[in-house]
């Protein structure tokens, strides 16, 4: 019911034709009739999304140009179990400055603000967290964090969307497939489309303070 | 009674002499007639002790070679409450690669294990944890993690002693006055003492895996 509801999902659901995949530009989106144009137009942001988890981290960046939004790469950083906790954050850094090098995003977005009813767990979430945030501070990279309903809220229009439905608005947002990608993946790039939406719509008013 | 009874602790507090305050070896030490030569005596490590927090990280370094104990230096990693968490972060990064550029420490010993009701207080300190070991990692130093009822117990001798009475353990094994230091000094130094006496006591066999 609430899938049928939901205006922007049924209209990217009722589009027949079947998008090509690949990275390209993305010429309309069910934002791109809005009728004010976005004080953040005609700039262009490159935002690197994160899920950050010690041992699987999805990273996903977009460009993002008003309400044009385009994929640029994702992938996901693995540790195997048996990598020690210290080896586990080297790698995990080390790769971040990797995609910092390569990519140069001016801004990251990162999950926050989820329940955690494990203190352990929230220790564990709160530590593989700590080591990126401290090399996106170390680079003086602006962070944003939202809440899982915030993105999905943002994404698919209400915050209970399923895993699936996010990874399909994903898909039409960004004119990628996005079956051969991890959740992880899909995730990090739905953080990143965001944020990419609060800075196009709205003219960035309801984007609050970096971390 | 618990003071009392505690064997260490009474015989420190039977010490009449006052001691002289200052960072110079320590000539004996409760553990100093071990029957046993330690399996590491003989070899100096150097201990960094870090009591982390986003506003407030303690840390003290001593020197350990078997069970001969000396400060090295310590102090407070403050941030205001003013200051954004990226900045804490990377301020908290910055300081901590001073001490390593600095001091040069082998082993690096933090808090763990704590109980933390609430799962958000648990994420933040997990945050200032988590970009302190990312830090650690990369610089390839040993990283060992105890709970603060394990530091008491090899201080003390008991896991409910008081912060008061591991002040003043810390103040004897390490012949330096700590009034004028901040708890989480204290802590930090504490933290590294326990460290110390696990290498330096019982042939190593207790020390655990390193992080």
């Amino acid at each position: 019911m609430r899938l049928k509801n939901n205006p922007r999902l049924a209209a990217l659901l009722a589009a027949s034709e079947e998008r090509a995949c690949g990275r390209r530009p993305l010429a309309g989106t069910a934002h791109s009739d809005s009728p004010k144009p976005s004080a953040t137009a005609g700039r262009q942001y490159r935002i690197l999304g994160l899920d950050t988890a010690l041992r699987k981290t999805g990273w996903g960046i977009i460009d993002a140009n008003g309400n044009n939004f385009r994929a640029v790469d994702c992938g996901v950083i693995l540790n195997d179990r048996k990598v020690s906790v210290s080896d586990c954050l080297r790698r995990l850094n080390g790769a971040l400055k990797g995609l910092l090098n390569n990519y140069h995003p001016d801004i990251a977005v990162i999950e926050g603000g989820f329940f955690c009813k494990n203190a352990r767990t929230a220790i564990i979430l709160g530590t593989a967290r700590g080591a990126v945030l401290g090399v996106l501070a170390e680079a003086q990279i602006d962070i944003y964090e939202y809440a899982p309903r915030r993105v999905k809220q943002m994404i698919c229009g209400f915050g209970n969307a399923s895993k699936g439905q996010v990874a399909l608005l994903v898909a039409q947002f960004l004119q990628i497939k996005v079956d051969n990608l991890s959740d992880d993946s899909t995730d990090a790039l739905a953080l990143a489309l965001c944020h990419a939406q609060l800075l196009g719509t709205a003219q960035g008013l309801s984007l609050g303070e970096p971390l």
